[in-house]
């Protein structure tokens, strides 16, 4: 999967772009430099260790790999020192970071699906896989997590995982169709992001007390 | 351990219910759709895929099998449009959810004991399988885990966890003693309910400053 | 590496004062005896359990070894009874609690090595050993962890394991040298204790708004 080097390279793209997505949200929250990288990195790689222990690809490709490693850091590093002009760059790194949901949720998806994953569970992997990380982001800067709450961006990721094993299931899983599956996750993720698509909401409800729910 | 049909019915409405409690704290958190599904799954299925992972059982049964995925999806998604009805059946939600906790703490135990871990392993393990859903859960919604600070549930699950370790150390873990041991966890759980037992909390401490502890 | 009597010693000294460590945070949240046992586990074990996972020794060692398990939570339930008379000793567990960083490092960083991770795989992982309990706790007691906001801890532990890291390149991985790495980050950590180091901080931004990057 990331012998490729057209692939590695896209793979170090993401994990570039989440990266500073994650230093950005320890920045804000005021970390330290340790923080802001480790934020970073958890957000670039957390995605991936997780898929690759469900899968049982032990050492994870992030700590077998030295140069997704390398990536992360270091990207994170440069955001704690030129956050106020990556917040200008705003709109192109909501761009890349589509790309990067769309690049992990493919790839996260046939990692599965080549370890003999069943089709639903390989679409949860990788769906888990391009969130993932923004989830272990929110998690240590202390906020619910923000995929949890609005706007099309998990959902995209599951289309697109859904698309993944609908192509590998009819035998087409080539680069042709996966490229395509990707495009679709990138562009559903830009057009909801242009037009404010959100998942709907729940209906309020009257009487607050006692609402937690069952298990106690 | 699930091909039997009356057990593979029981874990499913353990899933069930667990994935109710989990939709039901998110929406009572506002999240959206796809956030109410999302916690409703991660508290039906955590807890298992926790075990999975420490057992070395991949992929975890919750992605190897998509009954369970797709029950925890049904029923997270259904309170988010039935959650004001949801809310008036409390009493049988927390019997059910009683029943889940027993029920994953016994097969939790088994599993984790079938896989040669040690009788302490396994009890932790057998615990966590029952409690690990619900922790995801409060951690995804912002809360300190409530099992962490009210009413005696863990507890019942290691309770009901050493229970099945010691009869599978006496080489009687047959049919009859483990459905003891599960109907032991889900009375005690539901005795505390009902006399509001819990565990005890720590004397207060006058002076708070440099309280936090050890590591820093 | 835990079969030596010396070694295990070390290593359930590591334990304690991390269960410690985690028990003082819960009872500042003034969780119950469970919740407070609950984080100690955690804060103890849960840096292990990670690396055993990501390394493939399964089960972890703190499900496999009873003795783990039993020493973090006996050490935190003490916690829980004499929590006054314990923050009293606040400078003994500071020192107590660098020499158990020192030592998961270490250890951790060796255990990677050995499962065949590439170096910088090895560093990550060793570090997450010294720091994942910690982690643990935080997210379990609702802070943004520690590590990640002030103090030179984690870089401590990093810096520890790129030591380990060399010495294991040039051969020289034997008792002597690892003792030294150990006395290295034990001294840095209280070096920095003492002269208050601390990693810096990013500089302020002018705009909050619109300041949360990239990944929504």
């Amino acid at each position: 999967m990331t012998t490729s080097t057209p692939l590695l390279l896209a793979d170090l793209t993401g994990v570039a772009v989440f990266a500073a997505s994650g230093a950005s949200a320890a920045v804000a929250k005021r970390l330290d430099l340790f923080g802001v990288v480790f934020v970073g990195v958890v957000a670039a790689l957390g995605g991936g260790i997780f898929r690759d222990l469900v899968i049982d690809e032990v050492p994870p490709l992030a700590f077998a790999d030295w140069r997704y490693a390398v990536t992360a850091a270091v990207t994170a590093a440069s955001i704690f020192w030129l956050h106020p002009q990556f917040a200008r760059l705003r709109t192109t790194v909501l761009v890349l970071d589509a790309a990067g949901l769309a690049l992990f949720t493919v790839t996260g998806t046939l990692k599965a699906l080549d370890a003999h994953v069943p089709a639903v569970g390989a679409c949860m992997i990788g769906m888990l896989t391009a969130i993932g990380g923004g989830l272990g982001r929110d998690l240590l800067t202390g906020e619910i997590p923000v995929v949890l709450r609005r706007e099309i961006y998990a959902v995209a990721a599951l289309a697109g995982s859904i698309a993944v094993a609908l192509l590998s299931t009819y035998g087409v899983a080539t680069a042709g169709p996966l490229t395509a599956a990707a495009v679709f996750v990138f562009g559903l993720r830009l057009v909801s992001l242009r037009r404010r698509w959100s998942a709907p909401v729940p209906a309020p409800r009257p009487p607050r007390t006692g609402a937690r729910g069952p298990q106690v």
